[in-house]
């Protein structure tokens, strides 16, 4: 078995989606944090790992791998047990897709380098960071919510009853929107699936409160 | 041979980057332009195609498919010849995070919506948001020419001599890039790169001002 070793932030969404396939497969691995609040990302011993100073990344098997995505791509090819994929292209194609809402189009409007930038050149306050947080937020999950509730694929997940990427990616969203207060009442399809992943041991287990450099406050 | 439907817009760099796959892979298709500028994708019967009311979106085999990435890796395993990802995982892993630099931490923080949006929340002028634009593509392509500058893995393109996936993502951006003065004089490897995937008729016939619905200004 190879040895895995994650880099990571608590309370980074790329960081939950990773250590969530890690759990689905059953993998072990030794977790590095990095403070992102105290910049730790951007020191020269991260960037010698990842020059674009982003965590995840995932070192296994003598690669470094980055993206969130592709490094789950990764996981999913080299353990195909327990997939995260669909088996036909058309499935996989969906669920990518479905990710990728999510992980193209939603999440990097939201995080924290951005809702700085906006502070910093456009002086937005808290509240005005959080209003972007939903407005970008409610412009995926508002389509999200309507392709998943009139889809024959829809299972327990995303894609049927088993768990995979889309599901993943979805996971990690709805942790960070209840930092944000954002309102979920319109999305009922995305709330159920959510509660199913909560209640995956393997999900619950990615969540930022649960990592050895969480900060509880 | 199935029939192929992409629903594009001539600028739209997404919609590029599907164009670019289908002219690689030797593929035709019928054409069907939606003027972004004039909000035919937020219609009713666009929106009946894609509930996310983005283009690019495909159809073909039965199916409706969405979001560039994903509709590309379907192009990919549907029709295996001129491979557009490496035959081993670790060479996918690399060219899908290089892929996702452009595609996931790039673009989506630049498109329309993003810098109408800024003009109506924040007051940001033509100017402001070229601001914006440049600060963006810097903080992805910085790290991405650092990337590339130091791998063995890179040739004529991004991974090898055979154009894929990531000089796809790379072709459109930098497209993009030349419409808001970007200065590419600090990535000398993506410029050389960029020159190469301009030499070839596929990349050239994927071009804005090459479509039918182009409007010349």
């Amino acid at each position: 078995m190879t040895t895995i070793r994650l880099h990571s932030y608590f309370r980074s969404s790329t960081s939950v989606r990773v250590r969530v396939a890690l759990a689905l497969k059953g993998l072990g691995y030794d977790y590095v944090a990095w403070n992102l609040r105290a910049d730790e990302h951007r020191s020269r011993s991260y960037l010698d790992i990842n020059a674009q100073g982003f965590v995840p990344a995932l070192e296994m098997d003598g690669l470094v791998l980055t993206q969130s995505l592709p490094i789950i791509e990764y996981l999913d090819e080299r353990f195909p047990e327990t997939p995260l994929l669909p088996a036909d292209s058309a499935g996989r194609a969906r669920v990518r897709s479905l990710a990728a809402m999510v992980a193209s189009d939603l999440h990097p409007l939201n995080n924290l380098r951005v809702l700085r930038h906006l502070e910093s050149q456009y002086g937005a306050d808290q509240a005005s960071q959080a209003a972007w947080f939903r407005h970008w937020t409610r412009a995926t999950l508002d389509p999200l919510e309507a392709v998943l509730a009139q889809s024959e694929h829809v299972g327990r997940f995303c894609h049927g009853d088993q768990p995979g990427l889309a599901d993943i990616c979805l996971f990690a969203q709805m942790l960070n929107n209840r930092r944000f207060g954002v309102d979920e009442s319109a999305w009922p399809t995305l709330a159920r699936i959510h509660k199913a992943c909560c209640d995956l041991s393997a999900f619950d287990s990615a969540r930022p409160e649960r990592q050895v450099d969480a900060v509880h406050r």
